[in-house]
């Protein structure tokens, strides 16, 4: 035992109440002004490397400073250096818009300071979580026995990532109670166009083998390369284990069908999860419900409130059909984890739904936001996004020196300028004008968006989806496009 | 392409900036009053399961809801569903003491709405968050080749569990480069009383075989049995490939032999992984480091600033030694994600360091606490718990109802009654006794503790380290034990 100094007290830790209340107040009208200064700042930051740790102390302060110090450097040092999430020219990868009452309601989380391992370390915890999934599961028309009053069940994960990790471990885990070969010998499929978080944590999970399964002109997986590629694999000897499908691809929100791919995942045993990541929310309007079709027949399914649900990160609506297949997977319980309620399995303990034991209360920010707008408002800044990337759609289709690239069924736009002739001179012309209109709308500060490649050639992506975007927001973008464009 | 009403505008999405400024006061005042009544409140909430869900409408509102009723149900659904992990009586688990700065700069967090999932995608974000890594390399005395300047580096992940399991996973892609032996032929060696974690992570990583090793007299690992296990695991043909000890151990805060562990590591190559998740903060106090001897031989490392250094939730900081083997285990690269800076490879794109793609600015409440309360008021702080655990440990150590029944090296002290005779029945006298102290305790609403098991018999553990806990607190619990005790 180390020597202890009987007399040690107590130190200053808190801010006063008086003080706490003081800088709160200074703290909620930063957020506010940031808010309404935001169309003044360039979208993307232009900081160079090291920019910012060079205006930090080498070292860490050995006595306390005060509040103002902290409150003026964000104006000074992280202010420059940041781009712009929540930027009304927010187009760039996708959205992640979050709004007043969810970032009130994570300030309240903050202060409660709850950490839900189990149910009882935290009830209203757990259980708001609960609710809300399951309130989802009606908003969205997700399929009844998701819910936590059946047999699956939804739990909020930091990200689809870490969704689609857990998936993969239970598709290895099921696939391991009918096979004695190792994950080595797993394949994962997924379509070319997937997000490479199921290749990631495919890679994570030990899978020897991840198939990225040819896609149509649409862009969607192709059903017949999938079940050519699973009779491939078992002649093989390898043992098909996960099939990851996409509703609303991040390269260009294409579609896989989910019904076909449904059907071949049930033949071979296939674990079969959905990310929706992005569309998602899309689902609480009923006019995209039939992109889904066939959602009753996987496994699990995740979609993010934190990307288009004004929820601000993180906040990662995970489902699984069966409760256990998951929690089988994932289950261990030490002694200091042993209580009453978890016992009697009459609780949920979501420890046993992903990676982490820890878990903050993500559910509350949730709960504030589908309140604070209903379904209706939910639905009609959808449907407000959809129409103002389908006029941009418009415009970019009227204009000779553009081509839509893609599909565009929710509020991505995929375009790049229209080569002069079949030629790949001429392709490789169109690349290089695509990339220009791209750096120079980002150059601009006014708008932000993703240069990528599609087939191997230079394209656009418009993700419009921030919660502050508008029409004058969207006439200026077309305008730097149009400009940009030769 | 759905039909689209071009009609659509934007909702009232947003709260008005003034409406923004008022309801942010009144969630600083709740929050401020919540910390206030703190003390008046029961420690754990005696919600039965469901009680919170009946509270609960069973849909989402269509409509949207005004913000007082939001505001309402804080108090009337939420705090009497609530264990208060903030109370000054909470020396449950271990603790996840948070600080006003900590509140206000998560806030601050939620605002900005950043998703850092690459350097490019806020430089701000990575920057701030190597440099704060860094810092801590120097306040805890770790060692210098672990700063992102460095070979190794720092990344903030959401739990130890989620660092834990990477680690796993590097461990495994190591062994993957001079074996061909599946994951499932792969053995990770761990302490009977490390954290369920690393038995969890190696599961989720897909380890064949986790062993947990001996401990000796003080719950520590025992070289000589990791020595003697990865001899019989090699001569059975299997791959020793991670090896995890522990500095201050869940169970007792128990200190395996970090450089003893080490050199069996290096013999062998095993990923040598150190959880201090825990008792990493009390390295700040150079009085503790030697508890950590050795740490410059191992390979990754995480400890917890959400747990004792008050920081909220989420917020653990994870080292490794030498980044390529991190980032070659979890690296992807989609042309979404292609950017200049992250070609050029001059920057830090922490998505190749978790799982997640997705982050959100952890560091920001790192920085403002280091700042707000300087390296001083840290160790004020953790002095301060220390001498508090050492002085109730000197309490029952004078009591002959009570023995101790591990070595408490930093604020976690384990204790049970004492059996009247070395007979089982007397043992079994003495768990009822214990765990009806345990009972009345927690039943009491003012302290909360963990009942838990160490070699099959009960015991009491008090985890002292909330921020507000004091010397009367301690006394009232001191109270609360000896008037339950028999």
């Amino acid at each position: 035992m180390d020597e202890i100094d009987p007399e040690v007290t107590s130190p200053p830790l808190h801010m006063t109440p008086d003080e706490f209340r003081r800088h709160g107040r200074e703290i909620i009208d930063w957020i506010a002004d940031y808010w309404e200064r935001i169309e003044s700042l360039p979208v993307a930051s232009t900081t160079q490397p090291g920019d910012i740790r060079a205006l930090l102390p080498a070292a860490a302060p050995e006595e306390p400073e005060p509040f103002e110090n902290l409150l003026a450097d964000l104006d000074r040092v992280i202010v420059p250096g940041v781009t712009h999430w929540q930027h009304p020219g927010w187009f760039a990868y996708f959205p992640a818009n979050n709004s007043p009452p969810s970032v009130l309601a994570d300030a309240v989380s903050s202060g409660l300071g709850l950490i839900g391992l189990l149910w009882a370390a935290s009830p209203a915890l757990t259980e708001v979580e609960s609710h809300m999934l399951d309130w989802l599961v009606d908003l969205l028309d997700l399929p009844d026995h998701w819910k936590t009053t059946a047999g699956g069940g939804g739990v909020l994960q930091g990200s689809a990532s870490d969704a689609t990790h857990v998936a993969l471990v239970a598709a290895r885990h099921r696939a391991a109670e009918r096979s004695t070969q190792p994950a080595t010998q797993m394949v994962a499929y997924t379509s070319a166009q997937a997000h490479s978080s199921v290749e990631k944590g495919a890679n994570v999970a030990g899978f020897g083998v991840v198939r990225l399964i040819e896609t149509d002109e649409s862009h969607a997986m192709r059903p017949d390369a999938l079940a050519s590629a699973v009779q491939a694999d078992l002649g093989a000897g390898l043992v098909p284990a996960f099939v990851g499908s996409t509703v609303g691809t991040t390269g260009t929100t294409a579609v896989d069908p989910v019904r076909a791919t449904a059907e071949i995942a049930i033949e071979h045993q296939l674990w079969h999860h959905v990310d929706a990541a992005y569309a998602g929310t899309a689902m609480i309007c009923p006019e995209f419900r039939h992109h889904q079709d066939g959602i009753e027949l996987v496994d699990s399914y995740v979609f993010n409130p934190h990307k288009w649900m004004m929820v601000n990160f993180d906040c990662s609506a995970f489902y699984v059909a069966e409760k256990a297949a998951l929690t089988d997977a994932l289950s261990i319980d030490p002694p200091y984890l042993r209580n009453t309620q978890s016992d009697a399995g009459n609780v949920i303990d979501y420890r046993n739904w992903q990676v982490p034991l820890g878990r903050r209360f993500r559910a509350l920010k949730l709960w504030w936001v589908l309140r604070s707008y209903g379904a209706s408002g939910i639905r009609q800044m959808v449907r407000h996004h959809v129409a103002m990337a389908q006029e941009l759609a418009q415009r970019l289709s009227e204009d000779s020196r553009f081509e839509i690239v893609a599909p565009h069924p929710f509020s991505l736009v995929c375009f790049r300028c229209r080569a002069a002739d079949a030629s790949p001179a001429a392709h490789d012309a169109a690349d290089s004008a695509t990339d220009a209109i791209a750096a120079a709308v980002n150059d601009s500060g006014l708008a932000y968006l993703t240069p990528s490649k599609l087939d191997g050639r230079s394209i656009i992506r418009v993700a419009v989806g921030q919660s502050r975007t508008d029409r004058s927001r969207m006439d200026m973008l077309w305008k730097l496009i149009s400009e940009a464009a030769v």
